[in-house]
């Protein structure tokens, strides 16, 4: 039990399925940024069997078409990384222009200072986006 | 024809498919690091069919395991993010505990200098690499 996300959600638990749950990760500064977690523990995509795999990119399409489809957002960014927590979790982040690090990922050096009117402004959303999200995993 | 990723291969062609090609990023400190490049310009993972995704996704893990098997990497990195090129492409990157970056993103600051022995070491099997990579996605 050494692995946080074998030990807890790992964020604000959106949905819980037999294979993978969603997350919301309360990340400062990305109010829509959500993450697909393999509830197993593995480390790699390819860790998972073929129909495994297209079970967990159809679940993160899912989201990114929510995501899409209520926030209109600039663009999104899909990455698997693990380098630090090696347990499956895909992240699927809404990005705008306005946000702070804009064009340049999440994990790069901020661009502007954060936009907290923006920020509120989405934050009043997440309520509705996460049962929304919630709904459409259930499907 | 504003799209570099319409115009140009983006990297060393690898291997060129119906619908998708593989190409080595050449990107500096980063030896294994491959794209694969959906062939028609869409910008988001969503925009493609949930057939086209299998495929697509398919592709990217069939490189991963030939990069997990010949290089036993400390861990792979995937992502699409296209913020400044909206053209959909999988980066597929070989990490490795020497990197300049390692565990962060390769996006992020370096966490220390590059490691050019290594580099060079690695760098030595890319053209078996490049040739077997491209034999498996021609399977």
């Amino acid at each position: 039990m050494s692995c946080v996300l074998c030990r807890e959600a790992g964020g604000q638990l959106i949905w819980q399925g037999e294979k993978l749950r969603l997350i919301r990760a309360q990340e400062a500064g990305f109010p829509a940024f959500y993450r697909i977690v393999w509830n197993a523990h593995v480390a790699e995509f390819s860790d998972l069997s073929r129909p495994e795999r297209e079970h967990c990119m159809q679940a993160v399409a899912l989201v990114e078409q929510v995501l899409r489809a209520q926030l209109a957002p600039a663009k999104i960014n899909l990455a698997t990384l693990g380098n630090m927590v090696p347990h499956l979790h895909w992240h699927i982040i809404a990005r705008f222009a306005w946000d702070s690090h804009f064009p340049a990922p999440v994990w790069a050096s901020a661009q502007r200072p954060r936009d907290l009117a923006q920020e509120a402004a989405l934050e009043r959303q997440l309520a509705q986006l996460d049962a929304l999200l919630a709904r459409t995993l259930s499907e």
